[in-house]
């Protein structure tokens, strides 16, 4: 039996954190019973979200994420906000460790009463994270948190789909020569509001000072954003704290100039399109691939596509006419 | 009637331009009697084709794509090539006028007995025009082409396009500051695998190899392309005629490589793929939007989504289920 979602509602908006919890749970949840009891949850919770700000933050794996979170987020609570973190990290799936590791490195922010931090599972499809994030930052913002920090590593397709849920990007890179870049990949660099040159300290202070001047330099060589913004680069150190102020500020900035100029309204409408344009053709994709006829006849024309035999048009044209000939799939029992 | 596509066949294999010509306006016809006469034709094409190699070329109006082609053609074909010129241009379906524009700046290759021009019609969909320019590549490599160059403007996704379906991309920009890269889409200068630096002669010349150096640095200071080689940056000028031949001698060389190693094969298969999953996409996309009960329903679920009184999830969930109980539409008559 799911939970009540009026009772769930009711307990979360109190600020009950075992509450927000089990709503993200219900959320997460793929369970038939749970998937109607968590549309109503979020339908109570819908007109009490949207105010916070969205911050979406990516870097690969050593680039110092969690070490520098904690410091923004702690900088956040000091002045006075409320702050979720969503860690949406592939390799929790997988070991379980890195939430740990996660928590550890967080270790501010995880003893602060005035913060959140939850794992969002990554398992399934773009548009299953998608849903499960985009559900979990509602519950959030129900729940009273005002800034919402969605953390992804910078590998991978779910990174473009926090751009795609948040506010403003911001990029975590080390300093350091072009080597350093490696396995940024470059549509990320490209999404990136804010680029933040991290461990900017001791021994590595000049060289990352050098790295701001480099990518300054390259991103003025590049086109424009479609934004027409041109990324902000800056330095910063968790560990010396120099420059969190400031990216904090410039971060606050942007989004506060954009909520104002209804650029944030626009953006997010933008993006709700884009996921319900998303999660439609994931499903008549899904539609399409288990349909029984559909199956029968994919591999021979996908093989005739690959060795040329036959014009991949000519194969989805074949394939697309047994799909609606042989119709739908009866409903499932 | 359409043509006979066996006559047709014959007739181009035999170097007959105006069977070429006729054979292309088949494959770009969406008649319904032209369409079963075109796949036979393509059927029979196909194993005549594969062996040309298929340059993109790229860059906004005014970078000077079509004197550079004229210029890059002939100095192919005075290696002894034969040459088919495809180009992609939205502009052609408004005025028609750019065609003539194309053919007055590619003077030279308009006049060989071994070049053929062709206008791609743009209109309908992406994959309309992956459809109808990809036909037309078998089309011309059937006829006896060994090179051919897919031109479009480097604004619009068509250039994504072309890249998904050539074997190496070049793009042409103007020398001078990054002012010069406004137009270009970033994903554009990320697909390149040589970028050509045009118009360097007389007063530009110093400014244009300034430019080079520039864009090497900012390639360099970028991360790595997905195939893991770097970008080649070089000047040229049409012309005095200064580095297209050195132009061309770095396009054989990553080709042949390309085909010896393997990698090309690799590509277009994956091209295949790609297209094959595009075309699907867009016919289930169809199917669905012409459903009359998707139509009846999908104004106030996106209304509902756009004010976030939905979530994007749950609005997929209901029109697809509509879609699905409602079946495809019947056969059309």
């Amino acid at each position: 039996m799911p939970p009540d979602p009026t009772t769930l509602f009711t307990a979360l908006r109190s600020g009950d954190r075992g509450a927000l919890a089990r709503a993200i749970t219900l959320v997460e949840s793929r369970k038939e019973q749970d998937v109607s009891a968590a549309q109503e949850l979020l339908a109570l919770c819908l007109p009490h979200a949207g105010d916070a700000h969205r911050i979406g933050i990516t870097g690969i794996p050593g680039v110092g994420k969690s070490t520098l979170i904690d410091a923004l987020g702690m900088e956040l609570i000091e002045r006075g906000a409320h702050v979720a973190v969503l860690a949406i990290d592939p390799s929790s799936d997988r070991s379980g460790g890195s939430i740990l590791g996660d928590k550890t490195r967080m270790n501010r922010l995880s003893g602060s009463p005035r913060a959140y931090i939850r794992p969002t599972p990554t398992g399934g499809t773009l548009g299953g994270v998608a849903r499960t994030t985009q559900g979990t930052i509602v519950l959030c913002e129900a729940a009273g948190f005002d800034h919402i920090l969605v953390e992804t590593v910078g590998v991978g397709q779910n990174e473009l789909a926090v751009d795609r849920m948040t506010d403003i990007s911001l990029l975590l890179v080390v300093g350091g020569t072009g080597d350093e870049l490696q396995g940024i990949k470059r549509g990320i660099m490209e999404a990136a509001d804010v680029i933040a040159v991290t461990k900017a300290d001791g021994d590595a202070l000049a060289r990352s000072r050098a790295a701001v001047q480099d990518l300054k330099a390259a991103l003025s060589l590049l086109p424009p954003r479609t934004s027409g913004r041109m990324a902000d680069v800056l330095s910063c150190s968790a560990v010396s704290g120099t420059g969190i102020a400031e990216l904090l500020d410039l971060l606050l900035h942007h989004l506060k100039a954009d909520a104002a100029s209804g650029h944030r309204a626009q953006r997010r409408r933008e993006q709700q399109v884009f996921w319900l344009e998303h999660a439609i053709a994931e499903a008549l994709q899904h539609l399409f691939t288990s349909d029984p006829v559909v199956q029968k006849a994919r591999a021979d024309v996908q093989r005739d596509v690959e060795n040329g035999a036959l014009s991949p048009f000519a194969g989805a044209a074949i394939l697309v006419e047994r799909f609606r000939k042989g119709g739908a799939p009866p409903p499932s029992a």
